[in-house]
């Protein structure tokens, strides 16, 4: 078992400082990894039994290996714990305390001992350690669940395809609940609190090897090593996406995060010029995180920038046709043309005041069929990169089985395509729909317009690296300005 | 009653084209005027009884005053129909019918048609017309909607304060339904469609005198008279916000607004330049139109650029940090200082580990307590001129309470303040109950301090108007670089 699989595949997890108390950490840790596929053993000397298993004294009472130990006990025992660890031969530590090196002197000596601790064992016993000051490890799709925030109160994401890296728990948990409730799944998170061992370069290189894992996002303060970070990048882009939301960029940000996780922040204008430079998307807030994530990893990149916009109220392809278009508040990409053959078959498809030109226009009466036809038009357009679609339930012609109808053509379907929809209940339920099938899919049209920008720089890039679109064109032949003009108004 | 109060609280209501028939617009429309506080006439020479209510032939012969007609027939029709209004003296006039201007050349023609027979009437007796084209008025407070799409496919947002006028029918109700599910309510909305009589500049004068409204917002794709819009605003501004997203930006969007509404717009360079001296605010998308104008309506107006950010996760802290110093990528605001003072009295309130400076963190182990304690102190501290909070219910030791406490520090305390939730379900239900409370609320730490920058550009503005800030100081003591610069980066 390679290290880093024992934090996100354990066989079998101790958690130290396991608690009958629902209100303890060591509690709640306990009862979610109960749910997941190891074998759990908790720790705990005044305890006989705790949730229904049989507890152990300590650490080395426990039969067999431990592939992971959740330390679930405040900073100076985690130290000592650690210790334990070693003697029992545990593959990988999750030390959730705080009260560590964020908190001042006292608390980094704390971290000098544990890294004596861990420097004294052979390279090839040596317990991997994430934390310390860690919400740990969720990984939906063998639900193992470190973090340690009531489930009720902080619905956690399923299964999907972003592996999430944060530098902040706290941060983190908004961060996924918010993704969650739109139907986001995660291939994985991991907490990196203190960094002590374990840090985010090892984790890009972990995620880009993972085969569950299609974009990894990262929340980070500062880099530990910000060479080796972009390294990373160069070599691992032109495969996975990357997006990073580096925080501190401003002068009393950097101050904001120096005070938040102990670290210190290099110069933002270096991170920013590096990090597009070896194909890294940056992200500026929470919701562009995880807004470009889905699509670079669940979307096709463009070949060109010609986009066609599918919608059912004139008035926003207006506005989607602005933004697209637009280099000031846009993306700066194209309307695509449609063709004359293209026209006289949506002409005799749609209602006979639909707009047959881009942005098309099914109208307020459009049906299931109407977007089934002109999907089928535009996909098999020639001038047509990409399909950017307006799902929208208000006419009585159309019902949920519109929201199939868009995962199939998105997955089945021969153009890149991005889904937008605006509205109450009805586009809410779309919208979880489509993004528990892994369609990228965004309840307001700025954030739509820009996950497609997102895909065409993609494309730009990835011509770039090969020298071939990913529809076989010759990188020659794009006009990658938005991307190359070194602004891309995303 | 003033003419335009007939289509926004009429007395009385005629539905023309009223029908049985579940799956016709007169219907619709007629079964959710029956729940407004008007008298409803259903007219339709086949049928004797609509919905439970006596129908009636015709206009004529419906006996005593009515204030509005509701035309809810073909275009051909909806000319005799309002030659049959003006025999009746009716008021005002919704011509809902779409086949007009919008579709060329024979549609043009029925529009004079309907010109010259309301030209015809003398002035004091001529009724208004709203449309053609247009889904009418839905005015909360008294349930009048003449909106036709279906309510359970299409939920109406609540009582409000913010006037919404679009030219677009199927994009007003997307807007209206999305700020439904937010808790953002109105005061009315009116769609102008064809601008055939009623235009937006009057709408503009009524809204500006209606003590339900505080914050105007339009959907436009031309503009009827720009210099007379320009002229109301000028006038306007000062004592009420108005918002303005006018598409066709691009060439393209340009193109498509023509197609969409048969309306040529102006160049764009000069809306832009022109809205911002006249102290409109212009928004580029759906969901920036309504952000601006519920925070404009409902906020205070800052006194200077110091911004106090009150959170429970210290990585949200420091992204809003980044969005509110930044220039590039954010608003150009600061952090406001927080006193020796103040500083001890957070730190005898809060937890040991929380952060006392700006960005003021409670950390996730907050309380209402904590919420309640921090904010009393940055209330009472000169140098905060604003309060960013973070609602955030992932704390055990939070509860559904802490929403009442930040909606009674809105309405009640000495600062201005704007609110951000970032999660889940528990989120999205304190963002609803604090929109239905008119709190300016948003799920978006982006969109947060976009609002907050807005209500500064508001108090600059209203500053450079009456030489004296919101706050009482001196305009000249603001430091109004974002706004003055010309660029205000929202």
């Amino acid at each position: 078992m390679a290290s880093l699989d024992a934090f996100f595949a354990p066989r079998t997890v101790a958690v130290v400082g396991a608690s009958r108390d629902p209100a303890k950490i060591g509690h709640l840790v306990t009862k979610y990894l109960l749910e997941s596929e190891a074998r759990v053993y908790p720790v705990n000397p005044s305890a006989r039994e705790i949730l229904g298993r049989p507890c152990y004294p300590a650490l080395e009472s426990i039969p067999g290996e431990v592939d992971l130990a959740v330390l679930a006990v405040p900073a100076p025992a985690t130290v000592e714990m650690v210790r334990e660890c070693v003697k029992k031969g545990v593959r990988a530590i999750i030390a959730q305390a705080s009260g560590f090196g964020e908190t001042g002197e006292a608390g980094r000596r704390l971290e000098t001992e544990i890294r004596d601790i861990l420097s004294s064992v052979p390279g090839d016993r040596r317990p991997r350690l994430l934390g310390p000051n860690t919400l740990g490890v969720y990984v939906p799709r063998n639900r193992l669940d470190t973090t340690f925030t009531v489930r009720e109160r902080s619905p956690r994401p399923g299964p999907g395809d972003i592996a999430f890296i944060s530098q902040s728990g706290a941060t983190a948990v908004c961060i996924m609940e918010a993704a969650a409730s739109m139907g986001v799944g995660l291939s994985a998170f991991a907490g990196i609190g203190n960094k002590l061992d374990v840090d985010e370069n090892e984790l890009l290189d972990y995620f880009a090897a993972d085969p569950h894992t299609r974009a990894i996002a990262f929340y980070l303060e500062n880099f530990r090593d910000g060479r080796g970070f972009l390294e990373r990048c160069r070599r691992i882009t032109p495969r996975k996406p990357v997006v990073v939301l580096k925080a501190g960029r401003s002068a009393s940000g950097m101050r904001a995060a120096a005070l938040h996780t102990g670290s210190l922040a290099g110069s933002d204008r270096v991170v920013e010029g590096a990090l597009r430079q070896v194909g890294a998307f940056r992200a500026y807030d929470e919701e562009e995180l995880v807004d470009l994530a889905r699509v670079l990893g669940q979307g096709r990149p463009l070949a060109g920038r010609r986009v066609a916009v599918l919608t059912t109220a004139g008035g926003l392809g207006v506005i989607l046709t602005d933004l697209l278009e637009s280099r000031d508040r846009g993306v700066g990409l194209e309307l695509a043309p449609i063709s004359e053959e293209g026209k006289a078959r949506l002409r005799s498809a749609l209602v006979p005041f639909a707009s047959v030109h881009n942005p098309i226009d099914l109208t307020a009466n459009s049906s299931n069929q109407h977007y089934a036809d002109a999907l089928r038009v535009l996909e098999e357009e020639e001038d047509v990169d990409a399909i950017l679609c307006v799902m929208q339930f208000q006419s009585p012609y159309v019902d949920e089985a519109l929201a199939d109808l868009i995962i199939d053509r998105f997955h089945h379907g021969p153009k890149p395509m991005v889904v937008v929809t605006i509205g109450g209940e009805l586009s809410w339920r779309g919208l979880r729909r489509l993004g528990e099938a892994r369609v990228p899919v965004y309840p307001s049209l700025w954030r739509a317009v820009r996950a497609t920008a997102a895909l065409y720089q993609r494309g730009c890039y990835l011509a770039r690296c090969t020298g071939v679109t990913a529809q076989g064109t010759a990188a020659a032949q794009l006009r990658p300005r938005a991307w190359e003009g070194g602004s891309c108004h995303v």
